[in-house]
């Protein structure tokens, strides 16, 4: 695809104060600004499908206000210049009915559907994890079915909660059974902490997940993960999902279901970082939920991640 | 009414410390451990029909926790040993369906009902103020319509928020609608703030609600204020609902819509230890999110109140 | 003056909820988005001349974010629409350098001597006490001298500190000595707590102020001090500042020097609504420190003040 | 009595900013810097006899930190200039054996009694209530029996606790049964909140207090409450005891033992103001709970009631 | 042993919410409602003996409220469905008389010796560490001397603390002292930071003791730590003790005497799941002090440990 | 050098308890209780240099608080006991103006250069980075030009903000200009995070400074870094800063400019502790801004460090 020209950056942060300024993601100019985009950042402030600690409706907001924190111009790992490469919006939010999952996830896939394009990328942030299963409706309608490439600390596969089929803990068994995934391309890393029941792992597997535990990666480093996830998805195009909780407590106590053992933010950061070239066509980031953060650590991980995951996308846009 | 012939209380604090022993309300008797009871303290905790500030799911947990801080014996302000005067018991939770709104609705409704018959009272601790409507339906079921006595920030007469009708902000049009409140005897008290529209007091008045708001207290003082609910309530059985952002801010920031300007925490107090002798049947406690909480004082004061409504009830209950 | 026939008004919370959409004030249009506007709220994130706990550069960040809590469509107590009535818009923040003080107050005099004309007035969110200095230079500017009505613990009429004279507790003798103020038309409202020197208080009077001490209030009541406030000022154009440490500390923590014994909430909120009719042509409200903040208790009786004050401002404004 | 010529005062707030320099409070000179005092500001941080939330052994050093908020040099309430009018220290800490109540009361009674003489005054900074006990003792050993006036929620007059007779809790029991007390002139202020027992009023009586509830302040206003307190205490020395507790949880979260419904700051300021006049001969300012404080407000409290103790105190001490 | 048939397991979290129903530990049974049980969760709430930071009292009551995160059927990595295997059950809490060391341990040491017998084993959650003193007198009552495995930044041999002999920083050389201890076959695990006198670590080996240090960790790997522990222990019955502070603040920051440079959490997993196999007969998980906590990431910590200790005697103790 | 004869140590813990007693660094003498010293610990409490969150000025307060923590007697690490070997003094603070970048350089340059001489060593607790420079330049005046070893998340070598030359994000170009730097033996470890810019890199090569990033000791491990450094440092005289942030958020929330993926506290003090024998002949530990800590882990770290530092001279220092 062709990026537009010479696409519009974020405020110049040697002109206006990282703390004044608009509120948008990095700061970056608002999709009405600019005439066309190649990579979106959106909203979906919807956390309805929450069985735990609520509050990832406050997520896209304490995101953005956290990706002030960010330097932007140069990604040194990545050798990319992302905002001065492709360009990058601020798709604003999702305006979401918070008491109805249905309509919800309806507005998501209609919002996010809208956005997407053929030469368009979407990195959504949450939200609960509810919000993928739209995400990934949209997506394969703008590229076909997906391989997913998930990182948490849950499995998010399980069938229904108290009869509800549309939860944050059984998204990716809904997408499945729709058809939304290429078959046995996908994986969750970072999974750990006692489940429902033993059978949890054997669905999964049957649904066609790889299972890569947080304990994997002592045994087996950062190389042998990342080479791992190459081989998983192949050729196909990918859909990143981060759960923020596949991070340790420690690092994002503003979660919903925080689990215990998890990821430190250098280990997340170096296997995203080793997924270069990779075709990822779409991508979230969610479960923060601010009013159980510690001074924005929790939201300033998931804006690095998300402007990494923008970054990735750039190298791959860009010309 | 009968009470039970000596009541079993709470667990003895001078013998095992208010850190310690069980997590009942003030340590007083699980339901399944007595025969009968006069007062049950109920948890709803639901929070699906909130619409800003999630978490007043944990708002029973945490009024539980703070009511280890309360010594119970004997309340002399309206000079009543509350435990020893009748049978008050943890009811325990309701199991509600988080994720849809009318299942939760329905479960609260079934479940109170089958507590209150006409002896028995509850005292509800929520879980949004989206629990009342259930309660009131329950309170019909055993008492006819009553007056509501309705302590809060914002008149939730509202009709509806994305087209849902039944939220916090939409419960007493409801349940105006629907017959549970004696037509022209109800009241709110500590209104404040800005509203949606000017038309929200017109059609509030047309419902048949009286507003007192909080700057009303300033002029009228508290005599005159606790006067009026009285003339008010008339005869009427009363129910009596209080959402703890009624309080300012300072006393309550852990709630979902704080609002500048309230009652202090001693004001409340005056102006429920002046109803006594109202024949309350029933009551609820609601909007207590515990995430956005400091060192409990939300909770505390919700506890407290709740102690105070038991109290009220046990001084007419008890012979 | 002839507001804009049919004002933009805020996003509508019933299609877009509170915790989505834009972050401007209340929810408000950029100053971009409207031809012309009545009221201008604008932000002014400086904080180097705090002489105790910094962080007011994250005030108005965090005052329009505590904005979304508001209703605001009707305000009952003054009896208007304001954004209804005339065009409210959010002029975003200053972009001032951070580490010199004669810079920031420069560029905050330039930004705003712009948008101040003879029809439009502004209301700036700090920043510490030091922007209504080059904010009441920007008033004259605008309308000539003004009577300062000032709410706050501290007199901020103090010389110099460590040989600088432009800080937050010296902006008001730098005012008086510009010829900012109209002679004897000013006065303190709050003051409270001990002093560097007994003179000072001499100082202050030799400058033109009268104070009433927090204490007052309890002494003359709400009515009488919203007299002398009225009778003070005159027919003078009207500068309101509000320090929010006006407010006691339990009420605002976020602040940078708390003084203990101060007014609550609704105290507060019943001096503003008694200036009704006062030709009120600028106003701050400053002091605001998240980092101190508790559940934005601080932010959120903030951007109440703001809200009260384009309220106040609406009234007189509108035709 | 004749101060020292020429007290030594904090460390001037403009030369050296009030967060550097030494931590004593107020930045006094320690008592080892000058040749004899007037007043001395005692740390006693001890909290083994606190039945709920524990911390207060940090409460001196919490204290001493916020106190560097203070401006300290001329009180305009009490129209006094405390540290120029006589000498004032800062004592440090009493070295306390944190595991053996019975060790640290000793501890404590050693170390204040030697401070204590005809001529000297102790402002001591608890710790828990448990530390009146001891420097009641001191008190008396200096100025005979006192007449207590005794700020808090709680009466503090009960017997024991698990057997312990030497609690936060029970400590004016022992101060009566020891003499310490002159009879039938002490007063607790701010009582509120449920009882163990309906006795426990019946028994304080007998020990000779007088009760003025909380509540009672809104009947009887301050004027009158500080009449009843000079009424209470006649031409007795008095020792003044300020549980922070006293304060409303909204005022004062940082304490062990709250109680909703207390006084505002501003209330409890005014109270202490109308003292004027009284033979203070000693004071404590305990249960501060630094863990469970926001932002310093219950320390900030607390420093400032020091002060205006140590003011009261200068006034009748200085010549 | 044979565990009783068919245990009773914990309340059905897909038809009760986790943040609703008993706040027993994991939701289980209380001890009263089961005939007999395999092994028993134990609050001990003291915190008496703590040198720096208390509120470890509050312990017990945190770590049951984190509980609710878990999910608990089936743990994957020691393949164990714990509350199927064996009878689990939720013992309450020791009625502990908070102000005298000598009684809380003697009450401790009372209650624990009725819970245990050769069939079952305990799992307290204190407390500080003074508790496993106690607990380790009823676990040679019931089993004999054990060899200690104790996970802690501290050593916990120190002699006396102004006078006091029983602290927590003490316990251990107690328990070598009365022969509770297996000579020469216990280990510390974790240690760091610096100490009181170089001697504390020859007194340390002295009594028997090896020590692993956290930079150990580094330099050997979890398989050679977890070896080196299972070659200590060899056949001797285990006790063991994990003081939560063994893990880096970041990671436990509710704790009274942390200490940089701990285990990360993960790491302490991985340590703990190697010892599969090992007859463990008694544990304790102590010091977490909840008012130091961030958003229950250190009370999530003990309860997930709890969990896995509780895993671990399932795999030996179920057939 | 000959320290003097028996250095003066920190107050005895078993006598004093570690909440009470002086406020100094590790409760050490004040510089004004010795004769001489070898090692003084000095406050630097300036942050009007930072770019985003402010608040280091309260830098050495909450060091020193957080510094009670800490046993000191022996490091076994470094097998030393610092405090007996040499003597250490808390030098107190500089007294800064808090409103002038270069008049408080100038107090920080003339304070500290009194206390350099060739036989002593500063270890600065910041404030903001901005106070290296004026430490590098006392450290020149008393031991020439040094070897940087720079620990930091981010370069500091930029070179204006807003026309600002004298920041917390330029102090390292500044020292390179007026050759307070060994040409070419200079590095920074930690490095992280996007960049203002590609040149960024290219320039801070062309100062002369080495860069190992964070990311680089998952591929090297410790032993190789800390042996590049020594390799870089060669036989100069080493002056060691630490900025905080080179922690992860996870370890150090209570800075001003937090980046994702830094440091854990355990692979920091393993790389301090390998740089045994280097010439330290000064030392800063900045940026810990304490309204953003939690529960004092920032603050924490930062003893810890100052106290390694300290042991590292002292091995050197001591005969």
């Amino acid at each position: 695809m062709t990026p537009v020209p010479e696409p519009i950056g974020p405020v110049d942060a040697t002109k206006v104060p990282r703390f004044a300024g608009p509120s948008t993601f990095a700061r970056l100019p608002s999709i009405d600004a600019v005439h066309d985009f190649d990579v979106a950042v959106l909203g979906a402030p919807f956390d309805g499908g929450t069985s735990y600690r609520p509050g990832a409706r406050f997520g896209p907001l304490a995101v953005r206000t956290a990706s002030r924190h960010l330097r932007t111009a140069y990604h040194p790992e990545l050798d990319v210049t992302p905002f001065q490469r492709v360009q990058v919006v601020d798709a604003g939010d999702v305006p979401v009915n918070p008491f109805v999952i249905e309509d919800a996830i309806s507005q998501i896939e209609a919002h996010a559907g809208d956005l997407v394009r053929d030469s368009s990328r979407l990195v959504t942030v949450g939200g609960d994890h509810t919000v993928a299963l739209p995400l990934l409706r949209a997506a394969r309608r703008g590229h076909g079915p997906v391989a997913l490439v998930h990182f948490d600390a849950h499995l998010d596969t399980w069938d229904t909660y108290f009869g509800a089929s549309l939860t944050h803990g059984t998204v990716f068994r809904r997408a499945h059974e729709e058809g939304l995934l290429v078959a046995d391309h996908s994986m969750h890393i970072g999974i750990r902490g006692p489940l429902y029941d033993r059978s949890d792992l054997i669905d999964d597997a049957r649904f066609g997940f790889e299972v890569l535990r947080a304990s994997d990666l002592d045994r087996l480093g950062s190389e042998e993960v990342s080479a791992r996830i190459r081989a998983r998805v192949g050729d196909c195009p990918v859909y990143l999902s981060v759960d923020i909780d596949v991070l340790d407590p420690a690092f994002a106590p503003g979660t919903g279901t925080p689990e215990m053992g998890g990821f430190t933010s250098r280990e997340l950061l170096g296997l995203l970082r080793r997924l270069g070239g990779l075709p990822i066509v779409g991508s979230d980031v969610v479960e923060v939920s601010p009013s159980y953060d510690t001074s924005e650590i929790t939201a300033l991980a998931a804006a690095t991640v998300v402007y990494d995951v923008i970054s990735l996308m750039a190298r791959e846009l860009g010309t």
